[in-house]
């Protein structure tokens, strides 16, 4: 069974679903094909936003937040809110675009921790190249990607993609059998749906 | 342990977590306040919006409608996509506030049922009264509190608080030391946490 990961690298909720979703698909023997996009021309054609809605409205970003510092308790993930929110991930997708399946997840937590935990601006090639590093991969290689033209086309294509899709937030989850997923609490839902295809009775109760 | 259930009677969202929440409270020994506000003023207030963001943004919309279809048949609750959305439920909030905690529950899940599983008019005096006479009150006496001006005021105020308190959605719920969660997905986190003061560690991965 596959499902398609579909995330933003300035998501905060993004993050969680980042680190959880290899052990959780793992455990279900689903393979997750990871795919970065960009929310930014989605949230301004689809609300007219120029910022994220948790700047927007200020409101929903206190209780992102804190949201945030309760989910990543819960995970046992380190998280530190960021001195600059959303960031510029336009980099860090392209490279991940450049890269294939089987090297975007280390690569993709690389970045998640330098905006999440560590507070690094995630758009600087410094970070990114050491990012690179810290997944095994050639950092002069793989930074090349950040200026490839043929790269920036197919990110644009792939924002194109999401939006057809009926995407508009991150982290979003689609089944093979067209399922669409929103959010990291939703995780577990789509992984199950790409294995049962339904969901499983709730069983907190 | 007590938990505040804030919750809006044309909210979609809010009919899974009003058919759920007694079994779900029970089971944890944590009993609810039933708080019904308008979050029409909020949405208005907060975000500048005159509809609900389901139908200012379709693509959300969209979304929702296919999710509220899973989650029922998750919960095994009947649902039916309401011809008309979001419904009026100033009435319907009216009559709840003039009610005592005891006799809010059954009054409440009648409105939502009319609403989502029989597609009626929920600001209609017949419908009230129908759900009145389902919920064991007297009639007559209950719808009295639609024109009631002091039950009008209580309402106002109950919705400035959820502004107060950081509600821009619904359903919420409050614990006792003050955390708040959206959603009716959030709905076993918030029991939790009024029990425990923390979130259960994920156990399904």
């Amino acid at each position: 069974m596959n499902l398609q990961f579909w995330f933003e690298f300035a998501s905060t909720y993004s993050y969680p679903a980042v680190m959880r979703i290899d052990k959780a698909a793992a455990a279900r023997g689903v393979s997750i094909e990871w795919r970065p996009f960009l929310l930014g021309p989605l949230f301004h054609a689809q609300q007219g936003l120029k910022d994220s809605p948790f700047n927007a409205v200020p409101v929903k970003g206190s209780y992102m937040w804190r949201d945030m510092e309760r989910i990543c308790e819960r995970y046992s993930l380190p998280f530190r809110r960021p001195g600059r929110f959303p960031q510029n991930g336009l980099m860090a997708a392209r490279i991940t675009h450049s890269l294939g399946q089987e090297d975007r997840p280390n690569f993709v937590k690389a970045v998640y921790q330098a905006n999440f935990v560590h507070d690094r601006d995630i758009s600087d090639p410094q970070i990114l190249h050491a990012a690179a590093r810290r997944a095994g991969l050639d950092p002069l290689e793989t930074l090349a990607a950040m200026t490839s033209e043929p790269v920036k086309q197919q990110l644009k294509d792939e924002t194109a993609k999401a939006a057809d899709l009926g995407i508009f937030g991150a982290p979003s989850f689609l089944t093979e059998d067209g399922e669409l997923f929103w959010g990291n609490d939703r995780l577990e839902d789509a992984l199950d749906w790409a294995v049962r295809g339904t969901l499983r009775p709730n069983s907190q109760n």
